[in-house]
């Protein structure tokens, strides 16, 4: 059976009785039919004063993973996996993932609400338009756009410098044709001509912004404190000098609340928000992770892409922010995936070589060592393929055992909750014993610079870094205008633990480039480029949107 | 009060109680929350069998206006006045409305949900996000426009001629700035260079097409329809040959489902589509507008701009395709704008003048004539000002009641039913009295220049057309390729009967010119442009987005 068809094979139960597992009453949410739900503010602000005290938070379990390959490595699945694995053997486990975008949904990857036996439903809704929170974050996006444009047309009494506005607007799709464009063309009527740029919704600021924001007032300020543009005397313009924070605000009201849903086997999951996680933090809101810490006793989270990027952004950029920490990471991997960095093809995964397994062990190894640089446990959830060997998995045991990382085998794909219990038992221990002794990679007061040279070093493996003159320059006036506290958040390339795609395996002795830096002063944060970071996906030869179709009862095929 | 404010104070009541009023049980509607629902698609499926039934109708009652001016009419207002005055002269009835855009709502209109104590409610909701259905518009909208230029990237096996691409992308903000751009620029990896423009996205054929369908399958059929582009050797492309159209109407398999919401007076309103009345049919869906029926005994419901644009869209597209007529047609008029069209300045409305208003009536005296030419009996509303005399209102009627009218005082926007509750007696006795004999302007199988010259004659009351040459030559194509029986689509000033926007009162003996034509397809019309249509508004100077706020517990300002 297909994903789809295994999700509308399953019976949900009504999302009021899921809510009420974790202590979350009917007045206290808003439909979005039967099967989805909004907190309302009254029980976010409850379940966020409840988890300001450590002691009523749960245990706070990271899903990362090595990294990715085409082989692929399933974190959504096995993240799924091991909240229903642990509420299986009896722990009250809440589960906290991003929502996805409908970019990818039609483009090549197909949606994103885990696989096979272990998916959170109902799965097309999820997929598709959801609570509107993303078609709320795009237009809110695009009316800041518009509003700025507009600013400039009647009169610019900011003296904004039309060729220096670096807010774009978007679009949540896989489009191309709209990565570089013109607009403002047509004559005096029509607006002032300048090179212009969309960006798909979930790499927007505004997407970053919502994922940190704990209040309508927060979120106000982060939206006042963007930075738009530059006047012609080259002073940064921020959105709040426009007095328009409060419609922008009125359109985010809704996508500030967490949504309720459920997994196949009816445990609860907030999904919410979904940035990227190369040019932002790539996990879930704040605000579902505290609702998540306040009603469960167990919490799965996820990060985006492979440890070295989401993971770390996670510690850096989303615990900073919000006063968390986890208690245990759990890295995925798959045999397929270490087979291929350690050189085989993908046409020959299928066939048992436990020398390219030892050579590719090197990628995870890198990823088990970081993470032990920010004080937390690790233990290693090996998504079991059917053509994994006994031989290849004693092996990955044994060289994880090595680093001091417990491997468990996890078959939630196949099997759900149940395949996922040794895993569960295993996390929940480390979880519990004490061990997490959590750290940032770096202290907040230190240089930008030194900031990119940490991680560089420290996660990245490089043996130095060189940032292009004019990012240092630019790093400079971000610590003079004040900044100089704020995390970094490195965008560069998920496959490889480099800012180099072709680098497999564990890199090392190069050179890491920053060759251009922006501030993102809504959000919080100072991203710095390391090489070409699409923020405009485009559609492939063969798009999913050609396998999607709808009867007239409303029954979808072809979604994934 | 403000409206708003008069909103926030009324306590609604569950839509599940607003909707048994109407015969439909809580299994048939789809929760948005507890104010707002859809119907299922088996509830639509059994209304529109149940409406298939002459017999099984309500009286359905169309209001429309006089000519716009700057002074008002309150058209909305009048409509759920009259809609809640039936209800409380103990008639069984419904509304039916179109969804209010975001553009306006930020620009200079504000929103869409009547005024004063004639109000449909949750307002912020229905003038916000409401139930997301122009979202999804505007990102099936955007998904069709990515994949033609995705098919022309990869390999144009069509062999599109980029240059030829008519489908426009849309955002559903007033957003000059997109009026005329070059997307595709950037070099091979990023598409090919082409003229664009985004509309607003009430403006698109795709709006039209969503206010049309009556099924998926009635949906995906026009999706296939729509013609996007030419090839090379000039061929018209239609959508369905890039095979796509599934992915487009499981965007949509919401949209096309009518919302049900409630006025201040509890009473039931279905609001669903809002398609411009200029360059489309200006009033909601047909499957609002049959689920109304199927469930009212009488059917209050609106069209567009002035009674020349927006009723006779209604009678000659929408019944046309819904195989449905008014009973009665409700023109509302008010003294000020009539003085107005009599040459009176805005500041000086309040200033009593039966001269004025005898001069201005040159305007609704050609509304009423035209009303008549569908068969339909028409009744004035006359929405009252306080600074009306009694001598204007005694001239007014006597006006009217010459061309064959009543005229009936409307003040439903300082007493909601309680101030219409005349109005609704005088047009549930016309409705009820069998006096509708209802035609098409034109009969489908004319030419579309004959078709034009009716529309320029009898309704826009010029003394010929004058169709440029290119689009001569493209309705013949049109023709030649099947589409003759077509409807044609009027896309013109709302500000004057004629093209002119310049042409208060009723413009007479002058030449109506057509200069460029449009084949909508798809939703199954040909639009013809009679001067320069606006499909992207601008913001004003002092956009309605500096007035809106939200506090921390949610509470909305500003918004009207």
């Amino acid at each position: 059976m297909t994903d789809i068809e295994i999700a509308q094979k399953n019976k949900m139960i009504p999302i009021t009785e899921v809510a009420q597992k974790i202590g979350i009453t009917e007045e206290n949410l808003e439909m979005y039919g039967k099967y989805k739900a909004k907190l309302t503010m009254e029980e976010l602000r409850a379940l966020q004063k409840k988890a300001s005290e450590p002691k009523n938070r749960g245990k706070l379990i990271l899903t990362t993973a090595l990294t990715p390959t085409p082989a692929g490595e399933g974190k959504s699945t096995v993240s799924i996996a091991l909240g229903d694995g642990l509420n299986k053997i009896g722990k009250k486990a809440v589960i906290a993932l991003r929502e996805p975008s409908l970019g990818p949904c039609f483009g090549v990857k197909g949606g994103a609400c885990g696989g096979g036996y272990a998916q959170i439903v109902p799965m097309e809704d999820i997929n598709l338009h959801f609570t509107g929170d993303i078609h709320a974050i795009s237009i809110a996006n695009n009316l800041i756009a518009a509003l700025i444009d507009n600013h400039i047309k009647q009169g610019n009494q900011l003296g904004i410098d039309p060729r220096t506005i670096s807010w774009k607007r978007c679009v949540d799709l896989n489009d191309r044709e709209l990565r570089n464009i013109v607009v403002g063309m047509g004559g005096i009527a029509d607006g002032m001509p300048r090179e212009d740029h969309f960006c798909i919704t979930v790499a927007s600021e505004l997407m970053a912004i919502i994922c940190l924001s704990t209040s309508i007032s927060d979120l106000k300020n982060r939206i006042d404190n963007i930075t738009v543009a530059k006047t012609f005397d080259k002073r940064p313009v921020k959105f709040g000098e426009l007095k328009c924070t409060g419609s922008i605000a009125v359109l985010l009201k809704d996508a500030i609340k967490p949504n309720l849903v459920q997994t196949l086997e009816k445990n609860p999951v907030f999904v919410h928000g979904g940035p990227f996680a190369n040019i932002a933090q790539g996990t879930n809101s704040v605000n579902a992770t505290i609702c998540a810490l306040a009603t469960g006793d167990y919490v799965v989270t996820e990060a985006g892409f492979a440890a070295d990027l989401g993971a770390e952004k996670f510690m850096d950029i989303k615990c900073r922010a919000a006063g968390i920490s986890p208690d245990v990471v759990v890295i995925v991997a798959t045999v397929r995936a270490l087979k291929m960095h350690g050189g085989m093809a993908k046409a020959d995964l299928s066939t048992p070589s436990v020398g390219a397994l030892q050579a590719g062990f090197e990628n995870l190894a890198v990823h088990i060592e970081n993470i032990a640089k920010f004080g937390v446990p690790a233990v290693v959830a090996v998504n079991k393929f059917i053509t994994d060997t006994d031989e290849e998995i004693a092996l990955l045991e044994k060289l994880c055992e090595a680093k001091g990382a417990k491997a468990v085998l996890c078959e939630g794909w196949g099997k759900g909750g149940e395949g996922a219990t040794e895993l569960a038992k295993v996390v929940a221990e480390v979880a519990d014993s004490g061990k997490a002794k959590f750290n940032y990679l770096y202290p907040a007061n230190l240089s930008f610079v030194d900031k990119i040279k940490i991680l560089a070093k420290e996660i990245y493996r490089a043996k130095d870094v060189d940032i292009a003159p004019a990012a240092l320059k630019k790093l400079r006036d971000f610590e003079e205008q004040g900044y100089k506290d704020l995390p970094v958040c490195v965008a560069k390339t998920q496959n490889s633990i480099s800012h180099d795609p072709k680098l497999m395996g564990a890199p090392k002795d190069y050179i890491f480039p920053v060759r251009d830096v922006q501030l993102y002063s809504g959000a919080g944060f100072v991203v710095a480029l390391a090489g070409e970071i699409m923020t405009m996906p485009g559609l492939p030869k063969l798009p999913a949107a050609l396998n999607i179709d709808i009867d007239d009862d409303g029954n979808i095929s072809g979604l994934f």
